[in-house]
């Protein structure tokens, strides 16, 4: 049975927007026709609103990347064997993924946690051992994917990273995740907390070819079928959230839903990646609707269902690129814009001190 | 009278293919689902043609901003008035103006040339004195804004530059303007070229109202109107499109399109900004349209006719944020994407040498 008690709490403040006027002037008094900036005059109102200053700018900029296993991912949800999971860890520990190489060219801090892959690494350097579950989640065809308990684990592992992340002056957390499956779990938090059809929720995930897409489509929608209590799709509330994340999520996506909210919490501008970082998002935002204020949202995935869950949001992607990749590689790619956006607002002459004359009024 | 002889001469071979099909296995055998990095992997793909490389690198990258004066300035087609062109040149000097911002974010050397400023700066540090004429171009309402001499002499400079780039090993430019009353200049080189109606070549510039732009379209429809014996609209030959380029272009237009022919015929990869930088590249592919393999598409300005333009280049913009500053500031914005299409290129594992299971052929 549910018990309410459980779940971690968190405190996300609406934003301050009493700045709000300040920042335009700021803004409009860059040697610049007004607007002209475009989103990068969004971002820095954004910033300057989160972190309440002027003179916004990016402190230790971390990427958190939490791995985990699914159960139902030996049903077949999959193009990739469910063994890629803790081979493409491996992979982050020897530096050799995309989100490395992408991550050392933005200059963001690595950080790999294990929230419950189906292998043991041992003690490793640079891997965080959060394993909730040490074969990863059970499979949501036939039951809950999670107890409540290893849910609530979960999100309160994620949170303690993220309060680590802040005590050392991070300010700006990307997200990213790795779980053969996860695409498929995020597709089911998707259905359920937006409302939108299954159908526009499910998409080829790694590269599934049109059989198995179908294949995964029908199992979806048989992992539907076989929680007949569950709450209605669509804008469920904390504690429904949350359940259907214990039902359908993985552990990694429960954590990253509790570093979300932690990262809020500590005011911190949080850096959405993709599909699956974006449905974390979903029931984090059903538990704290104010973290919204904190996402910037890093671009548009191709996997399916992507654009409609950041249309869902209100959310509007700085990068549409055509990625699928995960793991925080768009969020390490967005990161140079919103420092740009803090270079303009901290380095910038205004008309007065520059003395160049501001439009004419012809 | 027009006499051929005059224009500079480019040798811009088209890109050599030949190591298309070991780029593309370089770029599969990356531990990630085949084309998830997206138009990533498409940049990996032409900087690998353009360096004739397995691993490309950007080296010492430039980003060149040439200012110059318009005589149809003073008739009215800008919300500034003419003074802010030297204005914004002494804030480029000073460090700070927008590109000074993000050219230091994204590590570009800075390097601003006055083509023809209307005012006399006198020698400067940081500021390449490449003036055409003194006292910018002559108004095309009325007559040329430029002799065929002074618009080769222009090309020539802007190719020197260019080249001088070339010996300290810089191996991608980018391309930026300052000049007011440039974005009527470039709409009327956009009609020219493509043979899109003048309407939708014409945008607000740095901001005109209503008024302001149904004047410039006035100004511009007559502009046309006043030199009756111009080449038919729409894909004109090399020399058409420089006598095109000297009757409504500006200096720094001109050294613009010298500069990114030069820098293609050095092999170098050209960062392409807005909507005035995209009119000297129109011109410039019409003496050599070779130059469009070089050609990374930076971003898609607000500036009306942008768009089209890319349109009818065939060109896909990396990142679309409604800027319409011009300053190279797009190109600068889009320079982190190209470095981290480099990064992965040369620094991610292959599924081989990570010891991770490829795609499952279930």
């Amino acid at each position: 049975m549910h018990s309410p008690a459980i779940w971690p709490r968190f405190a996300v403040a609406p934003l301050d927007r009493s700045l709000a006027a300040n920042l335009q002037t700021k803004i409009d008094g860059k040697t610049k026709p007004p607007g002209s900036l475009g989103r990068l005059e969004a971002l820095a109102m954004q910033l300057g609103q989160i972190q309440q200053r002027l003179d916004p700018s990016l402190t230790h900029p971390h990427v958190l990347v939490c791995a985990g296993d699914h159960g139902a991912a030996r049903a077949g949800v999959s193009a990739y064997p469910q063994d890629v999971t803790w081979q493409m860890v491996e992979n982050f520990l020897a530096g050799g993924a995309a989100i490395n190489a992408l991550a050392g060219q933005a200059g963001m801090q690595l950080v790999v946690a294990d929230a419950g892959v189906a292998h043991e690494f041992g003690p490793r350097d640079g891997l965080r051992n959060m394993k909730v579950g040490a074969g990863g989640t059970a499979n949501y065809l036939e039951g809950p994917a999670m107890t409540d308990a290893e849910c609530a684990l979960a999100i309160s592992r994620g949170a303690m990273l993220a309060r680590e992340f802040a005590t050392t002056g991070c300010n700006v957390l990307g997200f990213g995740e790795m779980g053969i499956g996860n695409t498929a779990a995020a597709s089911l938090l998707t259905h359920c907390v937006t409302g939108l059809p299954l159908a526009q929720c499910v998409g080829r995930g790694t590269g599934l070819d049109d059989a198995g897409l179908a294949r995964k489509q029908a199992l979806l929608a048989q992992a539907l079928a076989n929680w007949p209590e569950r709450p209605c799709a669509g804008e469920p509330g904390a504690d429904d959230a949350l359940r259907i994340l214990a039902r359908y999520g993985g552990f990694e996506i429960a954590m990253l839903a509790g570093a979300m909210l932690a990262a809020a919490e500590a005011r911190m501008t949080l850096l959405i990646d993709g599909f699956i970082v974006t449905s974390a998002l979903l029931v984090a935002s059903r538990v704290a609707p104010a973290i919204l204020d904190h996402c910037v949202y890093a671009h548009c995935s191709n996997e399916a269902g992507h654009r409609l869950q950041l249309d869902w949001l209100g959310g509007q992607p700085l990068l549409d690129l055509g990625l699928r990749l995960g793991e925080g590689t768009g969020a390490a790619l967005a990161l140079p814009l919103i420092k740009a956006a803090c270079a303009f607002m901290n380095e910038m002459a205004s008309f007065e001190s520059a003395g160049v004359s501001d439009k004419t009024t012809a």
